[in-house]
């Protein structure tokens, strides 16, 4: 029976293609610096990439980015039918199936990510502008699902900021006066 | 500049591949009439058909009928890397991929689609069951998608079916009583 | 700063309005088993429950179910404006937020969780039934909601079979021959 | 039967309410111009005004800025059961049932508005800003619908855009050349 592609196959496919494709771990988690570093005292690279990855474990964001890396891939190598081959190529603005993979990243921790999700998609930080640089291969997919990559970790290291804060015994709030 | 693709080639595309497929216009009315006949009297085959082809002249529900079925047809041709390949081809319960492109569909017409498409996927109505048949070829999206093209002319039609009540001068309702 | 609402006392209430709303635990479960009988063998209620509380943990499904059951209250008390309150006190056929509320749930646990979301949705299953005979208050957003909690929950358990599954070191599948 | 709210009455009382909360269609013209102009030439206010109106007579965004008014509108009287009514009134980080509707309203003209609606989101463009200053009242959903309607209204201006392209006979598109 083939419903039984093994877990592990998925997520090691996951990371060598965003690999292959220019991506690192470490362009990520700019982005997530860039994204909360005002909300987030102290916040690391290690504890950006330490979210990253667990996005990355989540199925759901192994099976969007497979997806669209793939229709990259074969966009790139003309493989495609036309006119989806030319619709993808040239990153049409009325193309928006790529934004529908990414939101599906985004939901899974919740919907304060999607102000972050469309506001780094939207000024192209840091390797989003690379990809989004039609000399560097089609990326259609992969610039607007690394955006969401990146909401979908702040948002967890938002929940998590939180959860810090209430753990502490003798919290510091603004509310503490002296 | 190669962001002019023509939306009439983008339509008539996704027209062309729907019946390559072999999904009729008449096999999703169908199932649209199978949904909404016990909420509007008199819903003949004609109104869905008529409803259908409006969903199918959005932009979004052409883009993601062309996205998912040339993913359908390159799993069909062995093209895909391994694992998607697999996962695709074996429609495995855990790609949700097909269900994220049809909600895009739904969508466009409203939350109220969502039920639907929900229960004509789950109980494999109509062509749905054909589609759903491995021996028939991989149709993993094209499933999905037909069910939410059903869901989201059924959520028009009950838009259209509330206006023309309201248009009808003496309207007669339950709470018209002598 | 009011910015700090502590998450124990939003998870409280969630349960708290639960049981006053006159869901408990057990009919979610209910809900769940019927979903994922079929797929899960040996699948058990203490399983289904604790993957509910899991669901309940969120607090993406907290902020969702502690707006849904406030309006359906605030209707039952006559306190919405017109006619916002006649909408939901109806349960009218074309309001969708309550169906928006409940995708924000189910999408927690991915795209997969759609399809099941819709069919007991439609089916109206178990609680859903008497969530929805208007003799028993008004429970326009709630029935959709515990439909959702029900579909996450089942998707959370659809996940971990494949997890465990995969983790046995002498895993018997179909394929698995003499 | 009352699942016969007279369409005109929802729509009259979407106006009434965006005015009566200081929103007025020309400040959210504003933000259309702003997300558009780079894009449409001569996109003219008047232009932003009907693609807005147009927004404004869908059922699912009427449902989501009578829901969502109210909402706000019950905070401020402090008629909200804790601690619903601190999240609310505090515009909780982690609270994302405003994000959640305004994506309802985005959707209706498909996934090309996300990355303008998360955009306008952070950056608090125009009347934005206002809404988001705690001292004119509780706007926690009102911010974020205003965005989506413009996000919504800025992806039917572009569809629009490529269709009268299309429709002029003789289109002067940079790959004309002599």
């Amino acid at each position: 029976m083939t419903d039984h592609v093994h877990s592990g196959l998925v997520r090691q496919k996951t990371y060598e293609l965003l690999a292959l494709r220019g991506v690192s771990l470490e362009d990520i988690a700019d982005i997530v610096l860039f994204l909360q570093k005002d909300y987030v005292p102290d916040l690391s690279t290690d504890i950006c990439l330490e979210s990253i990855e667990a996005v990355l474990n989540k199925r759901e964001v192994q099976n969007a980015l497979l997806t669209g890396i793939q229709l990259d891939m074969l966009a790139e190598q003309h493989q495609l039918l036309s006119p989806l081959q030319e619709i993808i190529e040239a990153d049409e603005s009325l193309y928006g199936v790529d934004e529908v993979l990414s939101l599906a990243i985004v939901n899974i921790y919740g919907s304060i990510g999607f102000t972050n999700f469309g506001y780094v998609d939207k000024i192209k930080y840091g390797i989003l502008a690379e990809l989004n640089d039609k000399r560097n291969g089609v990326h259609t997919f992969l610039d607007d699902l690394v955006g969401a990559v990146a909401a979908a970790a702040s948002s967890r290291i938002a929940h998590r900021h939180r959860r810090d804060m209430e753990d502490t015994p003798r919290q510091v709030t603004e509310s503490d006066g002296p």
